[in-house]
């Protein structure tokens, strides 16, 4: 199988060099050689040594190479790639994509060309990287219905998370360490404040629920206002933060959101550190299920690419398509659940909120949470004081309503013996 | 498609509920309905209910069915249930079965009969119940080279261990637990002695290394002699005790065993409590990756006989067969490295040894281990006394070959001061 790589960043040399390193052990798998005959990208990568393999700066070039089988997008990115992929499809070659914004936002778009053209773009390096979680959801799991997921799905985030908690360190000083280190870019948005996630969770859910892609109405939350006291107070209480996606199935659509959770600490996805991944998937028949990885890095990454490119080998050799639809549903039978609005979300809460030290504050706070039917599991008031007088008044609620839960914190946070907003974390115990 | 179960005790009931329940789903993935046209069982099950489906004590008679196109084996055993799948092959049908004993035993055979008449023989629900990990090794790691990989793979053994730590219970009192829980047969043998184990070891590791099945050179150790003593020891060095199977790719061969083993209680595997099974599982590419779900139980194990359904229609929509090979590569890339015996080994020890409290014990025990090449990391000689004077020391060693150990306990083991057999573990960090 004669294919092509365009984009030879991390993950492009990556993939190149799994491929020349491990082609004989792939051939034994796939039943076929897979050759890399263009490698297309702006530069070249000392990471790799090309040999004989033709290199073009001409990107499109290869989409029009009536030599290449397929075509292996790796360069980010959602303008020159979609043209790209779409070129390609256009020309009858399939394409391999570790792209999960291009994905989650124009994935519609290019999987029914690739239906019409009778092509497979497979993409299971967009999630979670090296780990197979598209193939589990779409294929291992496919005698179930899908109650819900939640994965860690960034693994700057959770890098920041683990050494928050580990050492007691602030957001903004273990950011620092992590761009130093390589594990965050420069400007770190994507990833601290969960649009990268969120593009992770729009195709998780789609293929987990057989619903369109619709990453503009997944609910995104980040990272950076968590507190160093915020992760020691939830550890009091027996928990862990972990930035989670979440995708839950309910009878009349599907929530789909993004942010900073608390998790109890017996729950193995808590226990997932430093840059790894994890996503738990539960099943109506299986239960509840956790695949964990590594979520980036170049031979990680490439892992999935190159499985992909097996996959198509496997079913070329057969003179057929890949004969899994992308989405894991036959696009006839996507269902229509609509993603509902974050109010409308049901969810245990963690509250922090800074009083000062009156008679009578706690009472009051208690009262009002109690008029918007929202019930305390434990509270925490901290004896040592901070802010001149200032203490802070620790919960946990039971599960409420979120439009209940913004009701209950403005009426709280005009109280005159409150200050500044509430900190407030939502809590799930996947029970 | 029109399939055939054969087997109607748990996962047989599963299995027919599931499809029943999720037949839409089902069908809206796999791109054609899923119809059971035959039961052939026995007995008659109440846990489902049949409605028109025909059912059938003769259960050879649906292998010869031409209307039926997959014979879905799950009667258990490896005599009966061989005999209905050759025949199945033999009459040009699929088969999907979850029988690990058969497909440890007998799969070469097998699989040689289905490679020459064309059909599909799955068996995702041999391994780890509902977990997808041999679709993982097969197909969403085919990248990589896999270096070595090690699961909890009996969910009666990992329950019983889980009860033995949280409360300090003696194994003896788990055991008649969980046969009243029915997690455990009435003959515990093959769960606790690690025959079931070393059947799912056994095509963990061909699928993995490309190597054909050998049961027979698996080594197994059961867990009936871990004493709750083991367990509080182990403990204390920051260890759990797990009955782990584990392969590992070596330059000359390949490991494959399956014993208690301690774990450093940060890696996450040994945080993996009670029924559960999960598989680590290391490629050069992707690195360590875990695969968690529930390895039993009657809609956990039907979820991946199911799976496996989907897969086969899949194909059948096309007009082909499944396009995987059976254990991952093509039969005539199956590689030749050998098992090496046991004692060639390399491992690190736990070992509790009965002593009277003499001095000079512990020097002539040090002795004695040194002059095997055989480190000690650390070591507890314990005050407490039992047994009238006797003392137990404790001890963590450095990796050695079994051979050497075999030695040196021997000798430790007919000093005077030593009572009775020295308690050996292995212990593996899989760093």
């Amino acid at each position: 199988m004669k294919i092509a790589i365009c984009g030879l960043g991390t993950v492009g040399s990556g993939t190149f060099n799994v491929l020349a390193r491990n082609g004989f052990d792939i051939a034994a798998r796939a039943g076929m050689a897979i050759e890399v005959i263009r490698v297309a990208s702006r530069r070249m990568n000392p990471a790799c040594e090309l040999g004989s393999t033709q290199f073009t700066t001409d990107i499109f070039a290869v989409a029009s190479d009536p030599e290449v089988e397929v075509v292996v997008e790796l360069l980010g990115g959602t303008t020159i790639a979609k043209e790209l992929i779409l070129k390609a499809i256009e020309n009858g070659k399939h394409v391999v994509t570790a792209n999960k914004a291009l994905i989650a936002e124009h994935g519609g778009e290019i999987f029914e060309l690739a239906a019409r053209k009778g092509v497979t773009v497979a993409f299971e390096a967009a999630v979670a990287g090296g780990v197979p979680v598209i193939k589990a959801l779409r294929e291992g799991l496919a005698a179930n219905r899908i109650n819900w997921l939640a994965g860690i799905i960034n693994g700057t985030g959770n890098f920041i998370l683990t050494e928050m908690r580990d050492k007691g360190r602030a957001f903004e000083d273990v950011l620092k360490e992590a761009q130093a280190l390589g594990y965050a870019e420069a400007d770190p948005t994507f990833d601290v404040e969960g649009i990268d996630a969120a593009h992770k969770l729009t195709i998780l859910a789609s293929v987990a629920f057989g619903i369109p892609l619709q990453f503009k109405r997944a609910y995104t939350e980040g990272i950076s206002a968590i507190a160093p006291e915020d992760v020691q107070y939830a550890e009091e209480f027996g928990y862990r933060i972990k930035h989670l996606g979440i995708a839950r199935r309910l009878e009349h659509g599907v929530e789909l959101r993004v942010h900073p959770t608390l998790v109890p600490e017996t729950q193995l996805i808590a226990k997932v550190d430093g840059v790894m991944n994890a996503v738990m998937v539960d099943g109506d028949a299986v239960g509840p299920t956790l695949y964990y990885g590594a979520g980036a890095g170049a031979e990680a990454t490439a892992s999935a690419v190159v499985a992909d490119l097996v996959d198509i080998a496997r079913a070329l050799r057969q003179g057929v398509a890949v004969g899994v639809p992308s989405l894991g549903h036959n696009p006839e039978h996507l269902n229509d659940l609509e993603v509902v609005p974050v109010e409308d979300v049901v969810s245990a809460y963690y509250l922090r909120i800074l009083v000062q030290d009156h008679p009578g504050v706690l009472a009051n706070v208690a009262q009002i949470l109690s008029e918007h039917s929202i019930n305390i599991e434990s509270i925490v008031q901290k004896e040592s004081e901070q802010h001149d007088g200032l203490i802070p008044m620790i919960m946990l609620t039971h599960r409420v309503h979120e439009k209940n839960m913004n009701h209950a914190l403005a009426v709280i946070e005009a109280l005159p013996d409150v200050v500044g907003k509430v900190t407030r974390i939502r809590v799930e115990s996947f029970s």
